[in-house]
């Protein structure tokens, strides 16, 4: 579905406990069920390089890395997965599900953390070149019940889920304006609902924007 | 020197083997004696934050990291050193002796492995937040001698040591175009001469560049 590819990009965007990683496990058998060769990835992280910035980002004190520090970073990470991992995908014509891209700079460091949108931009652009998904999926849920479903995970927490509660409301403001921003590429899914409906309402999606258009 | 601060920022460039480390350690007791406090730092790394990136990029496969993340790496050790090292430094007045810094991105990333200076310069401008070295020092030495001086050393090569031939004239080049370029704040120092020689060289230059003028 890419300008210049065969294969198709879906990214899934959402704040802590929105319930990405039980969604790209459905999302995942659905698309297999329909012959489709699917990589699953993550970002931070995704190709053996990046998942080691990834390391550096997400433990150690909350001031470990200054907020434009962090950008440059994720973005370093970005490009080593997407040169090594994303677009050789989407050039064999398979399709790639991805847990954060792009939308979670823009939203955790620019809305989050006040880093110029410009600067973000830049440095996205210096990693992605040219790569854009094909369709995103902002699962979105009220930060109060997102934070509540963070508290009861029994695995440490990252620098990320540690910042404080102000932090996480921008951030899921952040994703709410970027689905009405771009709609043609973003759909928010509203993700309190229980994870099986979460799950056919996103197979409607892909269903409707991606294989029957 | 610094526009905005009190203190001053020497930088050393040039290839490897040009004996920028010995260089150092000589500038910084002349500067000891004439009452200066010195911090001796280098790039990447030089905060803790940055020693952890630069063990990312210096050591690993030669491929490990494509040059466009390699830039993106080194300038995100370039913010966190600046920021939490060079310019505390020079708000308090203090003496910054840094082995390579913005130059070295220019000339191995640029000059070396042919990323654009448009794409650099945007990273750099991220990372530095307006400092500038107030003087460079371009230790130069004919890259065929330089690159014996190397495989003499014991220790073992980095990434950037390992690279061929002509990417080590490519950016001895480069240095000596950058001499050239920008003569107010760069000198070029002939490096083939004895230690001691050169060591008389930089203190006559920092003397009257940046303590008689």
């Amino acid at each position: 579905m890419q300008y210049k590819y065969p294969g198709c990009l879906i990214t899934l965007e959402g704040g802590e406990g929105a319930g990405k990683s039980t969604q790209i496990a459905f999302l995942r058998d659905w698309l297999a069920a329909r012959g489709i060769t699917v990589i699953c990835t993550r970002e931070p992280g995704g190709s053996p390089g990046a998942e080691e910035i990834r390391s550096l980002l997400n433990y150690g004190e909350l001031d470990k890395w200054d907020e434009i520090t962090e950008a440059i970073l994720i973005n370093a990470a970005r490009r080593d997965h997407v040169i090594r991992k994303i677009r050789p995908a989407l050039i064999r014509g398979d399709w790639v599900v991805c847990d954060r891209f792009c939308d979670s700079t823009l939203v955790y460091q620019g809305a989050g953390s006040g880093i110029p949108i410009g600067v973000l931009r830049t440095l996205i652009d210096i990693a992605v070149e040219g790569i854009q998904p094909d369709l995103t999926l902002i699962l979105y849920i009220d930060p109060v019940v997102a934070l509540k479903r963070i508290e009861s995970r029994e695995s440490k927490k990252t620098r990320f889920e540690r910042r404080d509660n102000a932090f996480h409301f921008r951030v899921a403001n952040g994703f709410f304006d970027l689905a009405m921003a771009e709609p043609e590429r973003c759909t928010l899914i509203d993700a309190t609902k229980s994870p099986k409906k979460v799950a056919m309402e996103i197979s409607s999606v892909v269903l409707n924007r991606l294989l029957i258009s």
